[in-house]
């Protein structure tokens, strides 16, 4: 049997079931105090009238939302075009094993060539084999030779008073 | 003395100077054969009047361009607030050692603050020491659990036709 899943964009009103997807994923990742996000932050960066800084799609089995991807658009300046990246992937326990996870990545492949975008990216924790194997399966290429640098908090705040 | 470096957000017409900038870089990393990007590309992707995906500042010293920097927004879940992301700097050789390439990253650390970012990020590759004792002395720290994987070209198409 073939579970039908349906992938939709994200509404305003899908605030609160994102930020349980974000404390689900935090939890699972084993840090649930990491979560500084509120439901007045994802409004305001995801759905605000300002600037929408990322895009929300959910994964639906049987009308219930069983996970979520978040994304946003990266720039390479060699392609001079787009590209897409994924910061976030879940799919809720009781869920996985349908390939839901699967037809999110794959969702996102076809944004990326909707839009014209000329790669698409991701991060994996270096340990994660289990989920390495997979994109290398699915024929996503490891970039082990860059390495990401971030300022956050005090460090932040110094680079900013130089 | 000190030379007065004068930092403005790129326009419209700086578009040939940003691929001359980009060319330049691209053969300083012995790869100019990788841009593919054009003026074309550059003046839809970053100033279009659909949706711009980055933003370029450039140094000027005594009007002359000295060098470019072309940043974007990610996305952090965990702190629901975009971040700011560092994609390509650059300063031309005949101006270097007048602290314009720190002067860049400070700007940008700048722009990240106003903007309420939570992090300040980019990438570096792994042999270059020079580069990554220069960052950590400015208080950035080194991500090296991430490993990126990219899906590009045929990968990509295939992951679509999934």
């Amino acid at each position: 049997m073939v579970t039908a899943v349906d992938i939709r964009p994200a509404t305003p009103n899908d605030v609160p079931l994102i930020l349980s997807f974000i404390k689900d994923l935090a939890l699972y990742e084993k840090a649930p105090e990491a979560v500084v996000a509120t439901e007045e932050l994802l409004h305001k960066n995801l759905f605000g009238s300002e600037r929408r800084y990322a895009e929300v799609i959910i994964a639906y089995v049987e009308d219930k939302a069983a996970g979520f991807a978040l994304f946003f658009h990266n720039f390479s300046t060699w392609t001079g075009r787009p590209g897409l990246y994924l910061e976030d992937l879940f799919v809720r326990p009781e869920f996985r094993g349908l390939g839901i996870g699967k037809k999110l990545l794959t969702q996102l492949a076809h944004i990326a060539k909707e839009r014209e975008c000329g790669r698409y990216e991701w991060v994996v924790l270096d340990w994660n084999e289990p989920s390495r194997k997979f994109y290398e399966a699915m024929g996503a290429k490891p970039q082990t030779e860059w390495v990401i640098y971030r300022a956050e908090g005090k460090s932040l705040d110094d680079l900013a008073a130089m």
